[in-house]
């Protein structure tokens, strides 16, 4: 099959062999995959992970290895974590957390960035009908964005500050703007940023934030070391830092600060699918603006390229031409 | 009046001008203080503070300057945090984050190592008939382990770790331990761990840990960048760090680390005085081990040198002798 993979520098390859379902496990032919910051850094060589990248998809399920065939033929979109299923934190519903989990593209388990795919059906969502793959794609992101609302109860009277108008920083702004709370997001780029004024939230530029800290919520969605520590100063004293980004820069909290400041923080990483599928299909979030590309897989270097540009968002790879 | 002060070095003085009320405060005769870790920092300059530290401490009210002279007469206990009464945080109640606020002994306010120090009548709570004078100078110290419980929902079935067998890492084990919850001490001195061993409370040697995370909730109290980062690796997946100490070393948190985990991380600083005078009243924790010696106030400047001590906990300056 053809593959997009990673073995010390970015490789496009025809006759990369098919993945193999282990027991419980369906294989998928990807339709549509998306490309991630997380994937760029990994092709940058950050992460140590050598094979084919790639977490975000929307495929077509060919064969399930196990009985059941419910899902053979339909489309789904797919949980990236796999857990051994064993230790306790599996037991306790935690896979996402098991220490010897593999993750789709990510660790230990081949990605989206190739024609077939293997995950267990257990990870598998089916997606409505009338929902297109060009929005279905961004289920994985959007799940992450609603990650925030399980671990955190945002009253609709706060003031929520979403530092970081790139992709994630989009979907998170105008996931916390459903709650009703008065969401502000701070970016750099007037194209991106209007995609959230579109939708309401209101947005800002660096040079016009209040000198003193105000938000009781702020979300780090930047990516950057600079984005962590301006986060602190801008939550009000007893307020919330939302960190969602893994950070390839080493960086520094303070945890003086956070003591002094009385500030709760809280790491946030993989979300829940459903409601995600729910707001999609609801179409009640623009996740169509956030498309800088679609490109046939046959030009994955090239569309590789293009979303690491500082002007892009999203750039789609489509398998279907 | 006599007063232990700092002015880039600590020196004893005998006749430093009273302190005079303002409006609303009142003028308190103190009987005794206690020396704490954060005025050890502040004599060796780290904070910038000039004058007298100190804000642990058991006085008698001697006036009000104010109308009401309920308290007048009467043995106290104090809060320290002293808003300015007019910003939105002093409104809501959040006193203790007022940016212009003063705090005894620590910023722009005397504090306790004096024979007499000043306080808003509003801070200050009457100590119990029954409380020995040598119980309630804790009540500052156990507010601050109290505060943990304001912040964070403990469930007794929960497994918690206390990092640091000092003062404040010894309080906040027995106040945790309330709970009901399995709470494990980690200390170097086994003297100091024999006084939460006889509340029941689990200690360890950091040579007999665990060697993976599988604590729910994590409490730093050593101080030290060293506890800061351990704490982070013995933590469970999705569980809670308390940051108890503000650290004079500049030190790191990893923000991927809280990210990956999901971990949430609390600053934890002041907190309530009547829930810390009603265990200290109920005899439910032990303070008096936790003495390790009480001076006359003459002998203020070698009590100081005895409270730097690494074998030391609690030292008191009595002013009654």
């Amino acid at each position: 099959m053809k593959a997009l993979y990673f073995d010390g520098q970015p490789r496009f390859e025809v006759d990369f062999p098919l993945p193999a379902p282990r027991s419980g496990e369906a294989l998928i032919r990807v339709l549509l995959a998306g490309i991630c910051s997380t994937d760029l850094e990994i092709f940058r060589g950050y992460s140590g992970f050598c094979g084919i990248p790639g977490h975000e998809f929307v495929g077509v399920v060919v064969e399930v290895n196990g009985p059941d065939q419910t899902l053979t033929g339909r489309r789904v979109v797919g949980e990236i974590n796999i857990g051994c299923g064993a230790c306790s934190l599996c037991r306790q519903g935690l896979a996402s957390h098991c220490a010897d989990r593999r993750v789709l593209g990510i660790r230990g388990h081949q990605g989206a960035f190739a024609e077939y795919l293997t995950l267990p059906v257990a990870n598998l969502h089916p997606v409505p009908e009338k929902l297109a793959a060009e929005e279905a794609v961004f289920a994985e992101p959007l799940a992450a964005a609603f990650r925030i609302l399980e671990q955190l109860h945002l009253r609709p009277s706060q003031k929520i500050l979403v530092l970081g108008d790139g992709k994630l920083g989009l979907l998170a702004a105008q996931v916390l703007h459903l709650t009703g709370a008065a969401v502000t997001l701070l970016g750099h780029y007037p194209e991106k940023m209007a995609i959230a004024g579109r939708q309401g939230i209101s947005t800002r530029s660096p040079r016009d934030l209040p000198a003193d800290g105000s938000f009781e919520v702020v979300v780090e969605a930047t990516g950057s070391a600079a984005g962590a520590r301006q986060a602190l100063c801008l939550i009000r004293p007893g307020g919330t830092l939302v960190l969602k980004s893994t950070l390839a820069a080493p960086t520094q909290l303070d945890p003086t600060e956070i003591v002094v400041k009385e500030i709760r923080v809280l790491g946030s990483r993989c979300g829940p699918f459903a409601p995600a599928l729910r707001a999609l299909a609801g179409g009640r979030l623009d996740t169509r603006s956030l498309i800088t590309s679609v490109l046939p897989f046959a030009r994955a270097l090239e569309a590789l390229a293009l979303a690491g540009a500082k002007t892009s968002l999203k750039v789609l790879l489509d398998f279907r031409r």
